[in-house]
């Protein structure tokens, strides 16, 4: 009857993609904070896109605007950006986990309070691993939430914390938590940067001027023009007061464990992480693809945008020609209708379109940066196909991922996963292509500067491809979602 | 320059009415709960119009929606409602007394927590006297606040009790507490009702078949058909699960001090309270305030809307007709333009209209039922007079407003009130009329059926009045408003 | 299954009101005039709340503002005004008869076009009863109509006319018309009033500093503080440039026949039109029908707000006191949520409540100025018999409505005309009265000064009591709704 | 004093392209036509930005729904689409060139009326060039415009006409018009699809099973799955009723004058149009500037995105490696904020940032293709110095564009034309780069698969780089912008 249908999801293709969680930036002691942590936000944005906030304080009072949607949609007027008085900053991007619209309008950070020694506002980037077990016990000694995230928790910490200092609060309520986090703190007098002992997730710090700036990627500083001065530490703690900082290492000492899929598909290509051009990383690892896995091809072709790197690595080392061979509609609107049953496969390419012009009777190889559930690479690989590719072959420049991440990324069940599902070869049948092959561990680690692979103490997280995690989970997270879904959620906040 | 401007209010002529700050509503065992409670809280929309919630449970899951604006703009659709899942409901109206139009996003009731025992939502009529030193206690030990009412203090004081019970809890709370409250709160399995020792604000229970309903006022039961069965009593907390009821006094028993301006000015004329109509005691003091205080006039004209009963009593007691003098526009917007400063005197007749018919060549008494800051009172004098009366007189139904309440009411501050800055003579000159007087107090007493005031120990709370101020004040309300606008109100959290 | 279901409309009283489709404003020679014509359109709110406009020219360039929604929601912001240039402005409030929304959005007046001669502006109040005709013909010479008003067959009328001034062209184009209409209209040099040969629909000019004013009625002289001059005759056309102003009768002839039903219901009792105060007129009429009709009562109760005056007069002549038996709830948003069948019937109460304290125990007699279907009638007398009282009694302050009107009034097609269908008696047993009754002609007439009606030539059109229309109606209305809707509605146009 | 500015525009490196005004669409005998169409107007989506509307017919009735904004973000709903019933609907996405917020409501296509024998509607790529005298024209004739489309003349011409048949009208209609024009018109039996004479804009003929579909392009095939059938001809008409099609040549006979643009930038690179791949043809164009203008240099890099297809021609063409050496950012919101004058140059980094990892201490081509003002150009060569390249080279992948286009294309005014203003040399100095070249006229001949330019007979419209212009330009276009923006433009009409 109903002849109509929506499509399964506004971006198809990114859709089976793993998904950064947030993004966090701040600045202190300049004139233009809220404008620049604006501007800073949107060159992140690609690492959170449903909700955006700011929270500023010019040492008296502060200032939070916080919106769902884009940066660009949300804080582009100039009364937006003159509220947000002060000349510090901290800002956050968020990509919601949570299917649940209810949650997203009250899960927006930084989340900001009035504590007993004034006004204290944090930005997280990662996952607390014991979060659901701390909320626990929170709300068993009186605490209230008001949000389904697991950074409330360092909050009510901080509040409760016996400490001295707003310094000392922030050490003893990290000191119990487990799990990944870059974050970003605002008090009245200073502006904090923490990153946890693995040092999992990125973050960096900068000048611009006289003021510091800190961001999960340095393409947040090229935006605004600071300088990139050098990574926060894993385990460090800055303490930013006007044009002065402090460096501290409160934690244990702990073999730093930064997230390998940084690299592979989150970072912007033109962040340079933890001494790294990403831009160099990503064409590497397309390079040793080529070496470890060559195929007799006549197009490379890169599944846009997040493959083109990869490409164009693979395509200089096997010498065959790199071809825009599938085309891209940024125009995208938040849905789009799907018609019949009949053409219901159309929904796939709202996005994309094969380029006939390169692929009609040619061999083509495509190469993507992972495959998640494979859905999408199915529907890419019939529509090479009807455009009259002779072989489709697909080349990917990361192992299979086989393993949820519980540290800030968005993935799905381990029981989604393709990798996880099906051999190599069953996983070639699934998707359709005529040849299947994955970057092996030892030649990701290649690609991003080491000999190979440590396996007593690997020099990165790369969980999500070998499930060694490197913080213990506390939390239930095989039945559940990592995120802390917990009684209150129950509760639905509308609008 | 700029020769429009914007009226000074949307309602200039309202604005000088003192205002209730809140309804209550609630209903249990009922399957169609949260839409009476829509239909319960809009006939309530007189306590409070800028924002409206219901929190609705079915034993297990919480479900709440809050939204600034009236009722009938909010409960409106089928899927509101349907998503309120459950056969309890509570809900409220509010009047925020801040100008600030950051914290009415986030001070809208119900309140909801999920507190270690479960959910628990509350929704106050009334204020507390105690709330910036609670809140400063609170802040102290760890609790975060997420609002600037001073309800949230009583949400925290129940999550921080030691009680065995949810009951135990809201009573160790309670008792910590001082002010005017009536309250309806819901756990996932009862409905409670609360009013404070001296029963300052109203409540009142009901049955609808097998339901029980709490509501401000009885109007609220006739809209849904619901049987009016008795007041609360001061001091009173009703237990309701399901269809049965237990009743308690936990507090220690003083003497009743009703709101006597419930009668005057905030009820509804069609609402029986106390065991009293209150269009009976409206009409009663207009009749007394004919005998005190006679006039030779034509015609007996009502300030529209809240004059119209005395009006209608003065009239009848002083055998003057009774006549629509002034025409009352219904279809205000949300604000209006005023042109030049020349014309700027237009705006207050953007909702009233001199009816010149009956007032031309007349001596005319405009009743009304209290006069807070004189403004308007001196603009529908000057409109009459120009619609060209011969004489002018008021007459207001109660005696002269000269005290500021703080038990939920929003009074300008003591040095505001006309009567607090002017003796009789003196407010008659400023407002332009050739005779002023107010009801007199024993009068007032006499409309609602007492033999005179008890002055030792007056029958009802009549500080805005007197100054007799029956719950002592801690908070420091002589300085600033008495909403707790404490640090965290610096905090200005935008859409 | 679905247990909650919307209420049959937004209003659900008024809606069983014969409904005035506009009012128009015009001023001319002001430097606030658009400022002036919000206001002067607020006042006239009761005419038409669907839709409001404003055109100003500063005799250069035209500057149009139309939406859908109240003046004060639409005309209430400094740069809406600021942007309204010139000084002279025309404005429309509209009530758009068809239910189809589509045609909402284009069906706003004041309609504009760029003519050969320049911009022209016009606001329509009544309606052609030779719209159809009208139109077919003008579809048939290339005239592209984006409206499915009556009004731009006028405005296409003058485009196509070869007069060589723009008065003859409208002229021209009025004198190929049939039906009432009070126009104002806007050319770069002049404001144009024209009144239709019978001055069916109202229309006064008034005067403010040096600036003329136009309006259906002189509420909104009031508002901005203008004087009435006069009356615009029926037939007459006033042509405003600057501050002069020059009269022309143009048409034939004829008796004037202005609508007895502005006397009854339609226009503002504030209003001072044709020389008669109407609220004296509504008065009168009451004090008529309880010489009329008298009946053994307690209590006289008027239905609010229309019937207060006629109960007022009633009241006074039947020496019965008047009371407030049926208390308005003002706060109506624009739906409303109704609960299950069993107590669908609560949408009636929600913008109504019957006072107890009143009603218990009395013979009420209920005053109402008309009735058109029943239903609320009906409702609302049950209410009033559930509120407990011995007796209920309706009096109707008019004849019995019989007849639909098609100059300008949204009637309901005859035959859902309760008087159409019903005797007195049956009307009685269907609306569950005790007794009923309805003034009679004569004393209508009487009423509003005459001895008596003149059945020969009527001093009124009272088509809708008589079925006596004086203007012949040329479309086919006993088949459709009177207004013209042509095949051009077929064509939706969303949003 | 204010230190935040707003940037000079939403998409800062596109507002200096070209930019095409118009995309069109239909389809007919499909049970999805509006699902379909909604499909197609998405790919074409590159072609129009700013507002999208639909128009369809079961036969009977027609139904319109336009939307301000992007097809994703209005047609996105299944209520949307159902309600445009039936099974032939046409399209059109529109880039208005007006700067004028006002007209862009009023101007959105098709355009739709009912005419004399019957709807009729209507959507145009291109643009009259005697638009301002139709209008003239028609006005004194007594048409009243609503829009101030050049479009709008058609359907006046078409309505006055006094043909037999819809086609006949139309074709008499088009006999009066100048100018380019492919258009796409919908009656209740048939769908119609016009290339004017010279068939200088596109428009593509295409089957989905028993359904015909017209496009500007054939990516609107690719995404529906309907198959290329032709290239509908210039001065062609065919009539499309349910699954037959007529075709007919009623205009003089003349040379075929395709816009060459349309390879250089305009089109997809995914299409095929006039029997080329536009991928082909940009690789090729690419490939000829680099044997006409080598330079030494280590990378060659696109600005994105356009540039990348003439990039990746003339990468393998030098043989130096082709890198992502601009990274654009896809969340460009609506606008965005700018900080203080000091730092105001930031703007440009909202979309693009360089890559340092591949421009650093190399000698950098970029390839674009073209240059319109410059100011972009400028911007991207100082952030690419700024990111340490050693030399700068621009390489442009077409003649430089020194004329206005007046068939349909928003382009600046000859002065501001870059080309038109300065030398190449003088332009390499104002951009800032080490070498700047362009492709020759007869080397875009050669790319696009001729021998060499005709410079009796031009095979294509290449006027924006010759001045050649093929069709006679009535109106007064060298003192005004293109477009008809006429008297009636003064009125400004606002949501």
């Amino acid at each position: 009857m109903n002849s109509v249908r929506q499509a399964l999801t506004t971006h198809p293709f990114d859709d089976d993609k793993l998904k950064e969680e947030c993004g966090v930036f701040g600045i202190s002691h300049s004139k233009d904070a809220a404008a620049l942590a604006a501007l800073g936000l949107h060159s992140l944005q690609h690492r959170g896109q449903e909700s955006a906030g700011i929270v500023s304080t010019d040492g008296k009072e502060f200032c939070v605007h916080t919106a769902l949607g884009k940066v660009g949609d949300n804080f582009n007027s100039e009364s937006v950006i003159r509220e947000l008085k002060g000349d510090s900053a901290i800002g956050h991007v968020r990509y919601s986990t949570s299917g649940d619209k209810a949650s997203q309008h009250v899960n927006i950070q930084p989340l900001f309070a009035e504590l007993d020694f004034g006004g204290f506002a944090v930005a997280h980037n990662g996952n607390l691993t014991n979060a659901k077990q701390l909320r626990a016990d929170l709300v068993k000694r009186g605490s209230i939430f008001r949000t389904t995230m697991d950074t409330e928790a360092i909050l009510h910490l901080v509040a409760l914390s016996s400490g001295s200092t707003v310094l000392e609060c922030l050490i003893d309520a990290l000191r119990q938590v487990q799990g990944a986090y870059s974050l970003v703190a605002l008090t009245k007098d200073a502006m904090i940067g923490v990153r946890d002992p693995l040092g999992v997730r990125p973050l960096v710090l900068g000048r611009l001027a006289d003021s510091y700036v800190l961001a999960s990627e340095t393409c947040a500083f090229d935006i605004i023009g600071a300088r990139y001065v050098r990574d926060i530490d894993a385990g460090e703690i800055v303490v930013i007061n006007g044009d002065k900082i402090q460096s501290m290492h409160p934690f244990k000492n702990e073999k730093k464990r930064f997230c390998i899929f940084e690299y592979v598909y989150f970072s912007r290509p033109d962040s340079f992480i933890e001494g790294k051009h990403v831009y160099h990383m990503r064409k590497a690892m397309g390079r040793e693809l080529s070496k470890e896995m060559p195929v007799k091809a006549d197009v490379i072709v890169p599944v846009p945008d997040s493959g083109v790197p990869a490409a164009i690595g693979y395509s200089e080392e096997a010498k065959v020609p790199f071809e825009l061979g599938i085309i891209r509609n940024h125009y995208i609107g938040r849905t789009f209708i799907e018609p019949t049953d009949q053409v219901r496969h159309l929904g796939v390419k709202l996005k994309h379109n094969a380029n006939n012009a390169v692929i009609q009777g040619k061999r083509v190889v495509l190469i993507d940066d992972s495959i998640v559930r494979g859905t999408t690479s199915k529907k890419i690989v019939q529509m090479v196909r009807e455009a009259g590719a002779k072989e489709v072959h697909m080349r990917i420049s990361s192992p299979p991922t086989t393993h949820s991440c519980f540290y800030g990324v968005d993935t799905p069940s381990q029981d989604k996963l393709l990798a996880h599902r099906m051999s190599v070869d069953e996983m070639a049948e699934f998707i359709g292509v005529d040849s299947l092959a994955f970057l092996s561990m030892d030649g990701l680690y290649r690609a991003v500067g080491e000999a190979k692979r440590d396996k007593k103490s690997p020099q990165y997280c790369d969980a999500c491809f070998t499930g060694d995690y490197p913080i213990s989970i506390s939390d239930d997270v095989h039945k559940v979602k990592p995120l802390p879904l917990m009684e209150a959620t129950k509760a639905k906040k509308k609008k």
